[in-house]
């Protein structure tokens, strides 16, 4: 079954280990914030600097595994038909709409709808770490000034991850003009047992 | 007045704001990890992910913050006469020498370095998050693949942080051979009130 998570939000759920995820760009260009939890101890999560660490690449996909802070592989990634996705950044928060680009008033943001949804797994905002940003298209020039450019997804275009323990996923349709080229939309997902 | 920071060993201390930090190379070529916690609640702490996204860039130097997962400057790198550090990087583990470089038995490292160091403080191991990993050359490949190369760093260069908040610091010379060319030294710090 394909479950729709409308634009400028987010949602929760645990997957057992050995089942797979897929998140599906529905209409293509939209950026989509993964976070994992242990099941069994929300204070094993996934790490960016463990992960580019180990996998030694700041372009995690395809046969590359996200790793937690405890160096222990939390999924591997099974398909990326896009191939491209940010480990750099954190989620776009309020203060990235008001210090960066000086929105004033309430903008939704991925940091919000992260943990909004994980606080009935008794995740709290402080607990919330660097998100893996699917589909997110963050060049690093050569000398290392950072550009969010859009995102090169078309519609369709999907990333499979396999769970290797039981976590808690966080995920979100990303509410960032900067990241899906200044378009809203929405991010599907697919759980599945493997047999 | 100057502090030693032996070779493969760590310690911890409190900042207060306006107190300035010089972190300095004795001998060239080495690496020092640093973390930091907000003094007054230490779930407050340093962001690689929060930090890369508000200062744009991967390379880390003067004129520079160091944000936390809070979005608020915690503090700014005034001097770096190197001007080379990382920050996407885990500090070196035991994990990080059994599993990358297949080391067999005891091997100490920044992670072990640090949260001994910082338990006083009740810090435990699953708080430390990624370092800012001083006077450490990481070079990223057009292709994205990351090498970790010998420091730039020569004697005695230095990199100064002023506190923008009450810090709790953890501080460390490097455990690891890859990291400061295969030599192991000592890291030299000093703490001074501003005027």
């Amino acid at each position: 079954m394909v479950n729709e998570i409308p634009k400028q939000s987010g949602t929760a759920f645990k997957l057992k280990k050995g089942e797979k995820l897929r998140v599906i760009d529905p209409l293509g260009q939209q950026v989509s914030d993964l976070v994992l939890f242990n099941a069994q101890d929300i204070r094993e999560k996934i790490s960016s600097g463990k992960t580019l660490d180990f996998e030694e690449t700041i372009f995690i996909t395809k046969g590359h595994y996200l790793w937690s802070n405890r160096s222990n592989k939390m999924m591997e990634i099974t398909e990326d038909t896009n191939g491209r996705n940010d480990f750099l950044l954190a989620p776009c928060s309020p203060e990235t709409f008001s210090i960066m680009y000086g929105h004033k008033g309430y903008h939704p943001s991925c940091f919000e709808n992260l943990y909004t949804h994980l606080a009935p797994f008794k995740i709290q905002p402080d607990d919330i770490p660097t998100a893996f940003n699917i589909f997110m298209n963050v060049q690093v020039a050569s000398n290392g000034q950072l550009s969010v450019d859009p995102p090169t997804s078309k519609a369709g275009d999907y990333i499979e991850f396999i769970a290797l323990m039981d976590v808690i996923v966080g995920l979100t349709a990303c509410s960032a003009e900067d990241s899906n080229g200044g378009s809203f939309k929405p991010i599907q997902y697919e759980i599945r047992a493997t047999h």
